[in-house]
């Protein structure tokens, strides 16, 4: 067994970049195979939701498929300079997703971590009604050290008004630690 | 009232370096008036663990004495090169605290929330049966930029032997996301 040390000591392997939101939303960079145990016996997944554009791969999709997690795609690309700004809406969809208890326990990730999964937990404190400044004291220790000021004023600017609306009317907020 | 636009808006200031870490257990660094709400209202503390050997700020007793939050404090100083090491012993004692649910929800705080804190939180990562490099790889993200390699060798060398007989006797392990 080519795993013995490992099974015989029990250790779990979480995501690089891997923390806990609040309640049953998790973050981490993207999952590979050493992580698939973690997320399954650990965190009970139900649910992850995965905000890059591209096809997700296939031993993946197996591990999805065999532990019955549900995979939702939200594709976006990153905020980057000059022109590229990621469409409010399809953060509102992304958000949808995430606060709906029926989806969690769910893990939102990208490819690092940092970036798109940034932003979206960002727009979650705004919900929380967190002070901007400790959202981004929080997206900049997971960013670092690619803090891009162009996420941050994307945060401070998204328009959380109709996702307010949307999660009232289901009670979904406030979200519970 | 000086508070207007800050109550209109009913934002809530976490402390810096804040994070959820497992369950009902929170960090941060030193928490101020502006957070105290933050810490009633929205964790509902039950109590706080403080690693400083200094005495508690005024003001901050009488927050814990209105909110009914009881204070532990297991005082030490910082592992610093050459010869000051944290005693393993007051480790044990502040995990015996942590971990027991009697105590939570509780916050743990330092200075800074960065090298006893992140010490602790390494500690309670052992007891999650986490890989080291994940371990190091959340000590790093709080401790920025002042990470200590001798923080991160004593959660490595950190005998958790006798605080899992004391959890697994109460039934306090496995701990609960």
């Amino acid at each position: 067994d080519h795993n013995g040390m490992l099974t015989d000591r029990n250790e779990v392997i979480p995501p690089e970049n891997f923390s806990h939101v609040i309640g049953e939303i998790y973050r981490s960079s993207f999952p590979r195979i050493e992580n698939f145990s973690f997320l399954q016996k650990r965190l009970k997944l139900k649910s992850i939701l995965v905000l890059i554009p591209e096809e997700y791969p296939q031993e993946n999709l197996e591990f999805l498929n065999k532990a019955n997690i549900k995979l939702f795609q939200v594709g976006m690309s990153g905020n980057k300079e000059p022109f590229v700004n990621i469409p409010s809406d399809l953060f509102t969809k992304a958000l949808e997703i995430v606060i709906n208890p029926e989806n969690q326990p769910i893990l939102i990730h990208c490819n690092r971590g940092k970036h798109r999964t940034g932003c979206l937990i960002g727009c979650i404190r705004k919900l929380q009604n967190w002070s901007l400044t400790m959202i981004f004291d929080e997206y900049r220790r997971f960013s670092f050290p690619k803090a891009r000021a162009l996420d941050q004023q994307f945060i401070e600017l998204y328009d959380d008004k109709y996702i307010k609306e949307v999660a009232t009317k289901n009670s979904w907020l406030p979200l519970k630690w």
